[in-house]
């Protein structure tokens, strides 16, 4: 793998378990649940992509790096943190938006390489940005985020299509990757600091059955 | 695959989409969580199925006409339905059950196509036909609707031991899937008829520990 | 697989999966919920291991005795409890300990023989332990737990740094699983009969994002 996108992963994986860890300690959970909640938040989303592809054993097993990595970033976040809001403000969800922007990509290219078609490697890519979230979100008892608001999974949508597209026009992996990421990033901070929201589809009468 | 299970599977797909999306609606959930409601209830069981038995990757990443059928579901409900409540009457239950019939069947052929022995081949019918709906009530923050009424999963549980019971008896293995698809709708059609439940096993005391 | 070790894993599946039926009962779900509560919690964290390895079919696949006792526990609990207070006493918890150590190691054990490193024995064998009882709560609707409470999965953690330690140190196999089952237990014992927690990392300050 390219070593700035290998890099890139990294990063997404400490601001993701910050955001799980964090999501910890609003429930007051012990360390355990610190260290889980920062886990399925990172590494949630690849981990169900690797056992729909059959990539087994998955990701994090072969390369415990990003272990080490979530158990140092919990360990940290609830040694260091105290006041949880300068780490929910804007520059914080940029951060998370690079994240997303890889973790879609890395998510597509893993599943072309294990011989998917377009339309499933789209989806991995979005699988692998968004189940971590809506994991965490489902273990604090709350409807995932993620469905109900904002551009979040609309841009590892649009940066899957970009990737897929720019390889099906024979443009050159990495400048495929490239794009793909910016256009994820940039879709994303337009939700971020637009504050629009797609909307919502919502059916008023709750059927008897 | 045998054609006419293949259409039935599909359209077994659809319904339980369509029940997706509605759930999604009803939660006033955006675009892409009415995708994600109808994905995982029409294909969340098989999935669950396909990774237990290690039949990877999952059906829908090789046959990506299930990916395509749920996304236009999805699309078309946004834009049509306004009334669920038509949607939820009785010859949509009758459209679902004949959806449980055919996923059941599967499932267990399914399984027995990996090696698996009866009681797994039930079980993996059972969850090919109603895991889906679980998730779905997950993700709704909702205790899943298939655990506590009604004759659904009992329909499925039938209607595998009636197929693994005539293929033990040596019948056709056509002869056995419609046998068995016959017996689930049965089933399962007396029990939206009837509005007849199972006895619940209820515990009043929660204990303290 | 040890005789020994494997007589305590189906005294381990009998105990969780009593566990599960209990709290499907107060829920007040109908047998099919009490099945697959009684299942999800005996089973679900081995199934969750084994998928995340590629260790597929995962073990009651393979080994239908599980799902056979899985069976006949939930049935009788169904037939008999009528008062689960005893059933949740201090000697009910020291069952569920014993379950837990066994789970632990042998989760751990199954990681190693798949090649995993250390950490990853360690984590696949907490997960093989507290990882069905999530799953149960979060079908439940209640934030699990494992993750707010007690000393519970850091029994399991503590078991497998000493299971992975002592084959480190040259141990004998059987000799290192022994000695991390009565660390595991008299850890979680400890936690039963102090009643005391770990402290909680608590953030007051719900953040706006």
């Amino acid at each position: 793998m390219n070593q700035f996108i290998y890099a890139a992963d990294l990063f997404g994986t400490v601001v993701f378990a910050i955001s799980g860890a964090l999501a910890a300690g609003r429930l007051r959970m012990d360390p355990f649940g610190v260290l889980v909640l920062a886990g399925v938040t990172a590494v949630g989303g690849g981990t169900v992509r690797d056992a729909i592809l059959g990539a087994t054993p998955v990701f994090w097993v072969t390369d415990t790096l990003y272990v080490w990595l979530i158990g140092l970033t919990a360990t940290l976040v609830m040694l260091l943190v105290r006041c949880p809001r300068r780490l929910s403000g804007k520059w914080f969800q940029v951060a998370d938006a690079i994240g997303l922007a890889v973790f879609t990509v890395i998510g597509a290219q893993k599943a072309l390489a294990f011989g998917a078609s377009p339309i499933i490697a789209v989806m991995m890519g979005t699988m692998t940005g968004v189940m971590g979230g809506m994991i965490r979100d489902v273990l604090c008892r709350e409807v995932p985020l993620v469905l109900r608001t904002e551009i979040y999974a609309t841009a590892c949508i649009a940066g899957g299509i970009l990737y897929t597209g720019a390889l099906a026009l024979q443009l050159d992996a990495v400048l495929a990757a490239i794009i793909a990421m910016i256009g994820t990033l940039v879709l994303r901070l337009f939700g971020i600091f637009s504050g629009l929201s797609l909307p919502a589809f919502a059916l008023d009468n709750r059927p008897k059955g």
